[in-house]
């Protein structure tokens, strides 16, 4: 749960424009508080609250930001069918202890005119960089550049989920002297494993049951790499193997260098297992950090300077995923102390 | 002749890591101060000097930036050549009233895996862009950008020397929501016209007398326009035979849209022509604004919200120079009641 707002706190406010945004924020900074910004696309579920929780705990300010950002979107069809439930957004980002929704129109983010790009190379270029091609992080890190300007915060949150995206983003800030601590959060899933993704709500309940392929896959993969495997070749076939009853073809399986993405060919301390796949007409992407060894505790903490910290999990129990005792409770035993509490 | 700095200020530091600079202005920006930004790629002359002294009345802190960007060079020879002059540059910021001079070596400003660019499209693909290529401009708007995330100054000055520089920069203010204001101070020129430029200092004596070409070609035409010329060939072809004498061939000579710097054909309120040139191995360039009314008094303001102001100059007195009395006076009659009061 998260923690309380302050008593002082004044209801949560819906703001448009980078103005309003900016006249809200300026006595705030001013007096010194602290200001969190969790840039989302809306369509908010639990993966989002543990942001906006996070940053309740860590900031004097909360913004959370709603824009679905078209330059990002490579495919017409998923830009358009992306959901939008402004209400509801509103609903639990209050709830979840927001002071400023920001929700600015397509124009006011990419007015007449409109003219600039950012871009990281290299780290962008592979998984879903590769799959979805340049444009896609070029919308990304130009958005979050743009975001980062109009509040100002002192950290801004993102998803575990996106792996390749916190990677960039770090890459982005470190490149440009942004003044920003970027804090990531761990991926929440289902009860079955299912990492939680705004698009989850498209699927059909049949692609649904199938969507499991993908933690299935990393599961089976990290399971195997605990047993003492460290080909990445033998832990990437595991994990297609594992995905092959579900009748869903990976776009990209690949393991990983957690920093630079670039293909590892044996597990040696850990890596990132990153998983793309079209379940019917959705396409869903997951993640997981594979270590060499198994996690032993709790008292692991959470890591909030690089992109490797290992996913958290709100608990897996769905028998069809191959998922032991031991990988359940290591990946699940990450959520509660970090993000969710 | 600069405000004297205030009677508490401590002498100008030098800092050479974004480290040292982020921590000297910390406490400033906490109890409020207003910050400025010069930057320059050392080599100062009277045209730097001039923002810092506008800095020094406008705001609490004074940084000047000296870091010669090899992004933005276009030609290894011009590179090499570029004047570095960091004593003389240092006894010169001072004096103007900086309060800290940021010298970071090029390893602090693109360290090992940097891998980020910012691009402003359109407005960068003319005139200097087309004749030096996009890299030049990239190499600008990025380094522009992390220098104003390293300082994070209130206001950031820009001469209007670099004419389109400062449309360039408007745009990437704006496009990136950067939190800054840009303030540009009117070109300073030799008392012969010469627009004061670092690259000025490599010119033989020859070549320096040749250089006077650029002038030239800048206030014929603009007093030909003041004669009631609206046709921007005939105003080119003015400037082009100003030119001639000089045996100097302009790269490029444009007028242009203030502010989209896109050819205009007539003359209708004002306009940029800008003219780039090489003299012997060194490239020139010089900008004016050419209104269609001769500007009247020393009362129109300096604009400092777009790129349009009228160029200032401290005296035009060379008379192979075709300026007229009153050409002289409107345009140096912006300089003392802005810049260099």
């Amino acid at each position: 749960m998260s923690q309380a707002k302050p008593p002082f706190a004044l209801p949560m406010r819906t703001l448009r424009t980078v103005g309003e945004l900016r006249a809200a924020l300026a006595p705030d900074r001013r007096a010194g508080l602290k200001i969190g910004l969790v840039p989302t696309m809306g369509a908010l579920h639990e993966g989002h609250l543990s942001l906006i929780r996070r940053a309740r705990r860590q900031c004097d300010r909360v913004v959370v930001s709603l824009f679905v950002n078209p330059a990002q979107f490579n495919e017409r069809s998923d830009l358009e069918h992306y959901p939008r439930r402004e209400q509801h957004d509103t609903d639990l980002a209050a709830t979840a202890g927001a002071d400023l929704l920001f929700v600015p129109s397509v124009e006011e983010v990419y007015p007449a005119g409109f003219a600039t790009s950012v871009e990281v190379l290299g780290v962008t270029e592979r998984l879903e960089g590769a799959a979805r091609g340049s444009a896609h992080f070029r919308g990304v890190t130009t958005v979050v550049t743009k975001l980062l300007g109009m509040a100002l915060p002192d950290i801004a949150y993102f998803g575990q989920k996106d792996a390749q995206q916190v990677v960039v983003i770090r890459h982005l800030v470190r490149d440009l002297n942004l003044p920003v601590q970027i804090e990531t959060c761990p991926t929440v899933r289902e009860p079955d494993g299912l990492a939680m993704s705004s698009r989850n709500a498209l699927l059909t309940p049949d692609e649904r049951a199938r969507a499991l392929a993908l933690y299935g896959a990393l599961s089976a993969a990290a399971e195997h790499a605990w047993s003492g495997e460290r080909s990445a070749e033998a832990l990437l076939d595991t994990a297609r193997a594992a995905m092959a009853p579900f009748a869903v073809e990976p776009e990209y399986l690949a393991l990983v260098d957690p920093d630079t993405l670039e293909p590892v060919t044996r597990l040696d301390e850990s890596a990132l297992l990153a998983v793309a796949a079209h379940v019917g007409a959705i396409r869903l992407i997951d993640n997981i950090t594979i270590h060499a060894t198994v996690p032993s505790s709790r008292g692991e903490s959470h890591r909030s300077t690089n992109a490797t910290g290992l996913d958290g999990n709100c608990g897996v129990t769905d028998p069809q995923i191959p998922t032991s005792h031991i990988l359940r409770q290591a990946i699940s035993s990450k959520e509660p102390a970090t993000c969710s509490a």
